[in-house]
């Protein structure tokens, strides 16, 4: 019996045997081997780029290759000439066919046809799936003796054509079509939404004969930050990212204070909230399609996260049932909408997609974060955290997941520090303090070296050093720990003044002075602060510890820091600090903004989209507030590092965290506004 | 075997045995004998009203029936204690249970329940089957061990109490959805629309507690009469009608001129156009919403119909392609849209049904018409004819529907007419006149008499006799063409100006004087009015004729002449010139706003929806442009009445029909306007 050829495909592995006169593309199909093609093999869009590759692949049980593909093609001549040459040893995989054993290589190159992309950042591959295809197609013209309207006759020709039987129409294309149909003269490139709610193909814009590109954004809505990629759905390049602050921020620094502001303003308080927000991402897309030089127009996808409050306030819901309990979310599960429904100002037809929500206070940004770092599929008992006002925790390994969220306040942030500020040029970002003279050494943000580096006082002339942000925070925290300066219930030591004239007590108050200068003001870390710290640091860790003992696990074999948090203290201060369980320093890992990355998987493969779909609905919800434990564990957690048992002289002047709501904050004594973390 | 107490359900008779203490309700459904319950059976909402028969029904095969129920059950006590009593002899079907063998009649009862409704106008039933279903559900309280959003745990609700597995939420839900579960304490009806383009059951609104009453809206846009219907989507009643002229007249009076309009006024024209149509929907769902006491937030779903450039100026879409040929619409199928799209003001939720159109001239109105008329099911030829400015004309039979427009034009409607006017006080609308003395009667709107009786003169003198609206037009032209004044070719005859003076003939002219007086203008009929008339009627009955050659008949069995044309028209003059073929009278009839019934017919079952999609898709749409014979049965029809051969004096003066198209339309000489027929 003859046998047909062998093809594999690279880097998949994929292979089969094809009959000779197999298109290369169609092979690739039948083997489920991602290739692009938007001309549906007509050898104009280029999209289907691969490489036969030349020489003996014994691995691949190929004796020999690269004479087993048929001749350059009419159809690819015709298409260097028009689009210029292809990269050396690059086929049209629709033009040339299968003439015997081959092996071929999918190239992974942005200009034309890329399966995975890498992210620096994570070294992250995201298979994609985007949602959108474009499908070029030609439609017949009108005809009086069959008069099928002009959107009827393109859906005939994307059945015919591509095969979608079952197609839906987005309402805005009815005005587009009969002009896109005549510009294009008859020939059209559809975009079809293959990820709608209803899971029925939507098509969802038309352009003039042949589009070659479609772009998608991902946007993480930070309470802070608001950070958005455009990425290629065609290619999975990510071409601009960009950033900003949140305008919410002037409403309210933090995620209750903006809360109440919907509470306390019943006239369009929300309304603010959520034009506020539409505003600043549409300010962004006009960013990174300006950075790409992409047309708004052309953004048929996009994904957003955020933790609940800014995820419901992003939809225009109330977010006034999250500042208290039951925390009861609007909508838990992931959510579909079309841009335009929220005033996003991209293509009309573009669909939204947010990723669920995990509970009343582990929002989709943690459901992103999961997505990313995928805790429900490790081996050994891996922690994710991600810490902003609340920490959000996720706790799992490939058996159970278990998630929290905990009240950590914005300490860490530097809010509620009395030197706190934002990270910007003249912050204190790195602190290490001689336990013998007790002196610090100090980095500020903007200068390249330590403070008893030569030429550190010129570095810093221009900014001053200004105040401390939340990963000085943290390295002032552990090193004055470290130099005995605090003891590990955390009181600064009056015996020290003895040591030092940095260490300040007077009987009532303690401090220390961690910088001063003629040019500006002390930087002096008090009592408060380091009690400030304490609480979040204790909230942190009694969550973590919470989902250990419902794990029934007492230690954790990876920790994942995500978010900016993560990302710029140094995991050694969390260990030493009690931030985090105890674990061997290379398991502990900064992990960037994993909310971001999961957006951006969601955003280039459907696929995942289902997945942390059906993540969200196994994690089991951990509600510390109706956990006794959490309260025992957050009371030992306040000791430096963290107890066994309860610390003693701490249990009785400690209250204990709740959950802060709109109603306990702005009953308290107004807080303070400290700086921000940057991002 | 002990054999299961016989069930009869009236008036369907539809039976079954059932187990003894089957609820009623539970009987009747697992029949599919529709009976309503908003409540899910806990006896609240009082819809699934019946009434259990007292007797023999020796016909039913039970021969005592009446004490075989249940005992009024404390259900029952509580809802009539609280809503009323019943009405004699009403029980609550999801109380009320099989004891023995019964008989139920579901009754036709505006109030509560209504499987069925008689319309006056045609005695038409149409079954229920609404694309809304209203749903009552207790919704799970927020918990924060298990924290579903609230939305979520709605749909877990409607899935367990309703089956609903598979539900889409409309967008604008997600707002709504905390304050109404709050508002409703935990209870809440759920609007769910089952006629989606997707397939897919879709929560559009939600309300607190429990709602009772849902409304659906039909409207039928003509060029000339927006109508509308605002009917209970529960009860199938109509519980208001109203319609106003269409704005749109002016930018133009008939078809043609708008789309002129829109093709000499690109910036903005169309967008005008489409904004007069909205804003005069809107101010008829105010109209009928204001008549029958119902909340424009209770309409739930509308069903809207009209001619091609209605139908696309309705949806925002350029209706320059039917201005020419190939007469391309922009979509032919039908389209679901939401009413906010087209900013039409009722529920945010309400979904928009445009039943399909059938060709570039023959458009939703003509499918809504054929869908109440069903020419396509007759066991004989029928011909359904719907005259406008173009002729919908269809003809068929259960074997073969075939469809065209012809080019009337709009002198049936009175304009191109020197008298014509709209149908108003003061216009002449009947006519008789003498073959003897050629002396006319007429009859006018808003006098209940002839010319020739007692009082006639004090009838008019408020309004005077101002012109001819279009069923006058047709009874002078038979009238005149019967009492010899006008030939077979439509010449009025010099030779009759010696019997009376009312005939004028100067050489060049000839005219037929209707009416005289001393207070008001003389109502003449001139020799182009002749004209006029004879090339509207030679076109409509050319289209007819080429549909009959397509079917191969030289006959029709019967005839329905729908809309403002057929309703006025007298059948025996519509006969005698020859304006449809030879047919016995009593098998031509008016069959009122056909257009309008078939959208009310889609409003209230979805199955009719579906029916008519297949019925377009079936029928043989004919181009009578593309068709040689269309102009050798126009010159045959130009007679009084229709020639079998060419009328050989005509065929060199009459310029063969075409389609008026905006270009040929303002080329020419500027139209005179007439008036409008009344609707």
């Amino acid at each position: 019996m003859q046998v047909n050829p062998l093809v594999v495909f690279t880097p998949s592995g994929k292979r089969g045997h094809f009959a000779i006169g197999t298109p290369v593309l169609e092979a690739a199909r039948s083997l489920g081997v991602y290739v692009e093609s938007v001309c549906g093999g007509r050898g104009i869009c280029g999209r289907c780029q691969v490489e036969p590759m030349v020489g003996s692949f014994a691995k691949h049980g190929i004796e020999s290759a690269g004479d087993s593909v048929s001749d350059w093609s009419p159809k690819e001549a015709r298409y260097t000439e028009k689009r210029g040459p292809l990269a050396e040893g690059r086929r049209l995989s629709c033009s040339a066919t299968v003439q015997g054993p081959l092996v071929v290589d999918i190239p992974a190159d942005a200009a034309v046809n890329q399966q995975t992309i890498r992210k620096a950042a994570d070294q992250r591959d995201i298979h994609r799936n985007p949602a959108i295809q474009l499908c070029y197609v030609e439609v017949e013209e009108p005809d009086m003796h069959k008069p099928l309207g002009d959107l009827d006759r393109l859906k005939e020709a994307l059945e015919r054509e591509w095969g979608y039987t079952d197609l839906l129409v987005a309402q805005q294309i009815l005005p587009q079509i009969q002009p896109v149909l005549r510009k294009g003269e008859w020939t059209v490139t559809a975009a079809i939404h293959k990820d709608m709610e209803s899971s029925r193909p939507t098509l969802i814009a038309v352009y003039p004969g042949l589009k070659n590109e479609a772009y998608g954004i991902a946007c993480d809505i930070g309470s802070t930050t608001i950070a958005m990629h455009l990425s290629s759905l065609l290619s999975g390049v990510t071409v601009a990212s960009s950033g900003m602050s949140n305008p919410q921020i002037r409403f309210g620094e933090d995620l209750m204070s903006r809360v109440s502001y919907v509470m306390m303003n019943p006239d369009g308080g929300r309304e603010r909230l959520t034009k506020a927000v539409h505003e600043a991402v549409n300010e962004l897309i006009g960013q990174v399609c300006a950075e790409a030089d992409v047309s708004r127009q052309d953004v048929l996808d996009a994904v957003f996260v955020g933790n609940p409050i800014m995820h419901h306030l992003f939809l225009g819901i109330d977010p006034t049932e999250l500042g208290g309990a039951p925390f009861a979310l609007a909508v838990s599960g992931a959510v579909h909408t079309w841009a335009t429904e929220i005033d996003l100002s991209m293509n009309e037809g573009t669909r939204v997609y947010m990723l669920p929500c995990i509970a009343g206070h582990v929002g989709a940004d943690a459901a992103a974060a999961t997505l990313a770092e995928r805790p429900n599929e490790a081996e050994g008992m891996a922690l994710l955290v991600d810490v902003g006002t609340n920490a959000e925790i996720v706790l799992g390994n490939k058996a159970r997941t278990v998630a929290a969220s905990s009240p950590t306040g914005p300490a860490f942030e530097g809010a509620e520090i009395s030197c706190g500020q934002r990270a910007a040029p003249g912050a204190i970002e790195r602190v290490r303090i001689d336990p013998q003279t007790l002196e610090p050494r100090i980095r500020v943000i903007g200068a390249e070296m330590w403070s008893d580096e030569p030429g550190f006082a010129e570095a810093v002339a221009e900014t001053g050093v200004t105040g401390i942000c939340g990963s000085g925070i943290i390295e002032v925290m552990a090193e004055m720990f470290l130099a005995g300066i605090t003891s590990e219930d955390g009181v600064i030591e009056a015996a020290k003044a003895a040591i030092s004239e940095r260490v300040f007590a007077d009987g009532r108050t303690q401090s220390y002075q961690l910088w001063s200068s003629d040019t500006g003001p002390d930087i002096i870390i008090t009592q408060n602060d380091v009690r400030a710290i304490q609480l979040a640091k204790a909230a942190l860790y009694a969550g973590v510890k919470l989902l250990m003992d419902k794990q029934g696990v007492d230690k954790v074999d990876t920790i994942q820091l995500a978010g900016a948090f993560g990302t710029f203290i140094d995991p050694k201060y969390a260990l030493v600090l009690g931030l985090v369980p105890d674990c061997r320093i290379e398991d502990v890992k900064a992990v960037g903004n994993a909310a971001g990355t999961g957006a951006r998987m969601a955003l280039l493969n459907r696929d995942h989209r289902r997945e942390i779909e059906e993540t969200v609905r196994k994690i089991e919800k951990i509600e510390t507030a109706l956990e006794p434990d959490f309260q025992t564990h957050f009371v030992n957690a306040m000791a430096f590092p963290n107890k066994v048992d309860p610390f003693p002289r701490l249990a009785e002047d400690v209250t204990l965290p709740a959950r802060i709501t709109p109603e306990n904050q702005t009953a308290g004594a107004p807080r303070r506004r400290g700086g921000r973390r940057r991002t």
